[in-house]
């Protein structure tokens, strides 16, 4: 058997997994990331670490032929260079070059979105699919794809970057700088905004009860308050579903997944925004495409990173072929 | 030199044309299709012309080393099959598997707009770009996708149409049955709608005197306008620019291509379209997309089809890598 480790460098958390060639995790340890320390200090954290996993797993250090790393933002994969990571305050370093230095194994970084799709996407909710696109709903919004087991990169490895796609009828203002980008609504901020957007429109909900100040209204507590009845609620669940789906009504023509898996946070809110997404979902398509695919929620979900980077570390390093 | 033919078969007109390794046409026929006489008949003829060109290019026979042909509707080109061609009246049809019988060569068929872009992406406007996206503007509105030379397909082979993705504001009917598709605006016969829906209502152009009935106003007669400074025209082709930046503002984070190449006959319109188009498409895009790819015109434009067809076949056929 052999095996990899996947790591999962978040602004919050660093995850680090060992993984066996069918994706499964045979030991794993997170922490806190020191953003401040700069990168040498993760990295030698995180070289450390891996050793600490083979030893605890009991596997020949051989045994462990690659590491794979998910990392924020604009990476570039082929020359193994962070671009910018604006959390981790990183741009332009050789994470790839300089982690195998330090642990003398082959090393292979990409996006963590595309880390967390393509473990979704081959041992996750997509798994004997062969064309999936694959979603987060987090704190933003993005998506990777996967065709026969290889992931979509486009010009300077940019696909995916769907969250910022301005969505007509809406104008919440945007981290980006601009107005109604898709992301405003359909992430997990998106869907605290909306219901405290309509709160503060005299909106009555239980939302208020819970959430004596407003500003600390959830998604997960739009999706408890949906739950309990609160009509509110289920209708901003209900609308993030309908402007996800007019997303979907251009991915579906245009990559033609035979599966959609949808994980982060935000798809914890379950059917309540799925049922409305898929209705929608079947107004907007051509008839041809109606049936032609599933949609599916993340089975690994916080796994997806470390086991989707270990995994394409792996397929990279021609080890799993 | 190797060689293979291409074949566009249209619901009006059939092109074959012999065509080099380096995609030029060595020599060519066209002539009209005569769908009521069925696929045998059809197929026959194309036989007998793929000879005819062989004999006067004067090649030897063998140097012809494949048969490439696009279809209109949907195709399955694995195995061969014609599955829906409405305007042929063909249905499941294996029209390679005929072919071959016919011509004792190697045949490849495929949807008629991929094989279109396909020869605009590697010999026509794309040449040179590794991540292609090409559409043409035609009766309806569809498109293609090639990544490093090769074609995108999807699940079914169905990824391309995006003329029937709904617009939000848009209420034309749409062949398919449902209202406010793409193409009942971006199209030559939306570009004659929209002229014909605003003269109806009252405005005035120079459209009205150059078709006493409006029901003759067509695509290149909106574009005459517009250069001769009717404002009708003009503003319908900025409109239907405007609105097609809608759909690129999708196209380009999902696919990340570093060249749109846009062909068929509402190309013809240039820029009157085009800088509308592209600046909408500025105001719709994140800033990390901005300059990271070219918007060009198809160049092969009525043989994209016959030169995209043959070198798909000298690929496929191995005869080309």
């Amino acid at each position: 058997m052999k095996y990899a480790v996947g790591v999962d460098v978040g602004g919050t958390n660093i995850v680090c997994g060992l993984v066996d060639e069918d994706g499964n995790i045979v030991a794993q340890r997170k922490y806190p990331t020191d953003s401040q320390e700069g990168h040498q200090a993760i990295l030698s954290k995180i070289s450390a670490t891996i050793e600490q996993l083979i030893e605890e797993a009991g596997i020949a250090s051989e045994q462990c032929v690659a590491v794979g790393m998910g990392i924020p933002g604009l990476v570039d994969p082929e020359q193994g260079v962070s671009l910018r990571a604006v959390n981790l305050n990183w741009r332009n370093i050789p994470i790839a070059g300089r982690l195998k230095e330090l642990t003398g194994r082959s090393v292979y970084i990409d996006n963590d979105v595309r880390m967390y799709v393509y473990g979704e996407a081959v041992a996750g909710g997509g798994r004997g699919h062969e064309f999936v696109y694959g979603v987060t709903i987090g704190t933003g919004l993005a998506s990777a794809f996967v065709q026969h087991g290889s992931l979509h990169y486009g010009h300077r490895f940019m696909s995916g970057e769907i969250g910022h796609v301005p969505i007509e009828n809406v104008d919440f203002p945007c981290n980006c700088g601009r107005i109604g980008c898709l992301e405003t609504v359909v992430s997990a901020t998106g869907i605290a905004r909306q219901a405290r957007s309509r709160i503060t429109k005299g909106e009555a909900s239980l939302l208020q009860e819970w959430f004596p100040d407003i500003a600390d209204i959830t998604a997960s507590g739009v999706s408890r308050a949906s739950d309990a009845g609160d009509i509110l609620a289920r209708d901003v669940l209900a609308q993030t579903g309908k402007t996800f789906a007019r997303a979907l009504a251009w991915v579906v023509p245009l990559l033609s997944p035979d599966a959609i898996v949808i994980g982060g946070g935000g798809a914890l809110a379950g059917e309540a925004l799925f049922a409305p997404m898929r209705q929608e979902l079947d107004d907007l398509l051509l008839q041809d495409y109606l049936g032609q695919f599933v949609i599916k929620t993340a089975e690994l979900n916080d796994h997806a990173g470390i086991v989707g980077s270990a995994l394409w570390a792996l397929k990279r390093s021609g080890s799993n072929d």
